[in-house]
């Protein structure tokens, strides 16, 4: 049984906007056992729409259109699919009246365009938009030999979804084989994905009923394990089997094994040592802050910090001395070590972080960071009571964000590895 | 002359991952004068990818593969692209030596499947890879009686887009008739698409040589403006002449006239007025910060600031009461106003900036905030010798991702305007 997803906009055709729909609509399909074979783009065009609609039927099970369900001349999914599959447009009475009733409750004439909202395929199911004014469509029909279900949606995702939900899963729920699927995600940081791989295809091989995804980027690898068997409980028991073997395989690189992020976890595990967490930051900006206040509830472990970009707020924030920035450079092993012990000092936490660096494109400072490389960056980290901070060096590749980004993930890991020690 | 964009790999029909690589193609082609009509996404079935490939084929003039060149058994757009078009592969053996060469200066022996990457299609050039080990094909043919561009290009986007430049752009653009385009983008924050489009509309229609492009999200609206004519000094002419037009109509709402993001127009206008600025975010937990310092050479006008979460904090480094905090509470005016107007002391720069407010999902902490409602932020902007600080009050809607990034996009927004009155 396979999907295709077809997007109907001509604004997904520019430089400037993607089609979103299609990533939410396969996650669904996927649980009810629908694997997507093809995803389509098309513009308003009604020749290339259907067109892109007979080849999709021809060649899918399940289509699902998004987008083209509204009251102007560039809607035109109606009438396109009318084209591809022979079938006629009668105008809905029904339809009709609620559309006159809700522009009449809001004291405005309804623009005759907005009547071919009403348009119905023959032999299909109204689908009712909770959200706005199309309402979807639903044909479950044979074509030639083979059943074909096509499913009109609006493109906004909100009405999508709600519509989706609503009107759409239990009725292909009712028509295909009930399917039970169950998914696990790991998640590892600052690790290769070659070695990743190399070191637990072997082990995902084993499982040939367990799909396995390796998914690589911004400095995480993903592990997606999805299985689906007769009953909840067996596919559970596959896919958590797999899991815990990979997790023992890769240790203490598998920072989740329940799909939190990275920020989450450290979040947690400062919460289950009853430890206070406080950033210095300076190439990362304020990046590494952002991330962890973006988790809802983090005001209870991360008090808060300092983006000591200049070099004078790294003395008066983080009590790094002016002397040391003189002779070592803002972007050296000793101020980062400073900038965490005197964030951690300053506002009385437990833990404290320090990042500096060299995030480009324009070299370091004049002084002692002139000839330091792009990408040349410190992460310290100082616990209460311990002495001296740890500091990692790195030398990070790419542009700014990159480096930005790669270094605000070494801080959460290097954050995560020291909390790790102290169980 | 239209074209067809298929992206080859199964990772693009998990609910994970998305084709990125169509949005450059896209933009490449447009300013060659070719639209794109149809963008396909399919797996690695050699069926399926010969199916789209053929079908590409038939309805593009021009069609160029992303992916699936690699040496695994999964990389079938070499065989896909040469069953649809019937033609042979050949194995070029001066790729397979340049490959061979690469892995023994590297002191590694080429894995036996790594070969396959020098299978050539008959009458293909062949695409050199500056950043990968795949090279590219590039066929230009006559199917029919209809001339067809095929160009298969690697997935990752860095190899895809060098590729492009060096290899493709300048064969299109030898082969294609000589087009002139010019673009002009607008930006405006903070004020709601209908209104842009009621107002603007006039003027845009009036162009009908200029395609006008309306993009909203994140607080932000784009006017995109783009215009072919027979010479560039004609183009740009006329999309200058209406972005003037409607930039006299928007007036001050409009931030950027050629396409700058706010952070950079706000660092700009400090940078002309020699003021320098600081930041004291409570909600927001640094990604004002971020924003700013995400632009290179950020350094030179923005100092750094605060994240003051816990609320001592924004006594230790913001200078505001204990007092005050604990009688308005933490989201209130008055500890937003204390809040610039400490960070500013503190740091001494020319600005000060301070955003506090509840993001959620949780409620205000309890206290003065407890029946204070999600949304609610304050932002206040403090100038240097100018007395007490401004502050506004925003009541935002959504979850707290949205909260956070509308109330960042407010304190650029209300930081451009400061500035704007203070020439």
């Amino acid at each position: 049984m396979i999907a295709e997803i077809i997007a109907a906009g001509s604004e997904m055709l520019t430089p400037f906007r993607q089609d979103t729909n299609s990533l939410y609509l396969t996650a669904r399909l996927n649980e009810l056992g629908v694997q997507v074979a093809f995803k389509t783009i098309v513009g308003d065009n009604f020749e290339h729409l259907t067109g892109a609609a007979r080849i999709a039927i021809s060649r899918a099970d399940v289509v699902v259109f998004s987008g083209g369900l509204g009251p102007t001349e560039d809607d035109l999914t109606r009438e396109a699919v009318g084209a591809a599959m022979g079938l006629k447009l009668r105008r809905d009475t029904e339809i009709l009246t609620g559309m006159y009733k809700r522009f009449a409750a809001r004291r405005m004439t309804m623009p005759q365009n907005n009547s071919r909202q009403a348009d119905v395929l023959d032999g299909a199911e109204v689908l009712e938009n909770a959200n706005g004014s199309a309402p979807g469509q639903y044909i479950d029909t044979v074509v030639g030999r083979h059943r074909k279900i096509v499913i009109l949606l609006p493109g906004p995702p909100n009405e999508l979804k709600a519509m989706y939900e609503a009107e759409c899963r239990p009725r292909l729920a009712a028509t295909l084989p009930e399917r039970h699927m169950a998914r696990r995600m790991l998640r590892m940081a600052l690790i290769p994905e070659s070695q990743v791989d190399a070191r637990t295809a072997p082990i995902y091989k084993e499982y040939t009923d367990v799909e396995t995804t390796i998914l690589a980027g911004h400095g995480e690898i993903q592990l997606h394990f999805v299985c689906a068997k007769a009953s909840d409980e067996e596919a559970q028991a596959r896919v958590d089997e797999l899991a815990e073997k990979v997790e023992a395989e890769m240790g203490e690189a598998v920072f989740s094994s329940h799909g939190e992020s990275l920020e989450e976890v450290v979040l947690l595990m400062l919460g289950l040592r009853h430890m206070s967490l406080a950033s210095a930051e300076s190439c990362t900006g304020g990046l590494l802050a952002q991330r962890l206040t973006a988790v809802p509830g983090s005001s209870r472990y991360f008090l808060g910090g300092a983006v000591v970009y200049a070099d004078r707020l790294k003395t008066t924030f983080a009590e790094v001395p002016e002397e040391m920035v003189r002779t070592e450079g803002p972007v050296s092993e000793a101020v980062a070590r400073a900038m965490a012990e005197g964030i951690r000092r300053k506002t009385g936490a437990a833990v404290g972080v320090g990042i500096t660096g060299i995030a480009g494109p324009g070299p370091g400072a004049p002084g002692p960071d002139a000839d330091k490389p792009i990408g040349l960056v410190y992460v310290a980290m100082s616990f209460a009571g311990e002495g001296k901070a740890k500091v990692v060096e790195l030398n990070l590749t790419g542009d700014r964000e990159r480096i930005r980004l790669w270094a605000s993930q070494h801080g959460l890991e290097q954050l995560r590895r020291g909390l790790l020690e102290r169980t």
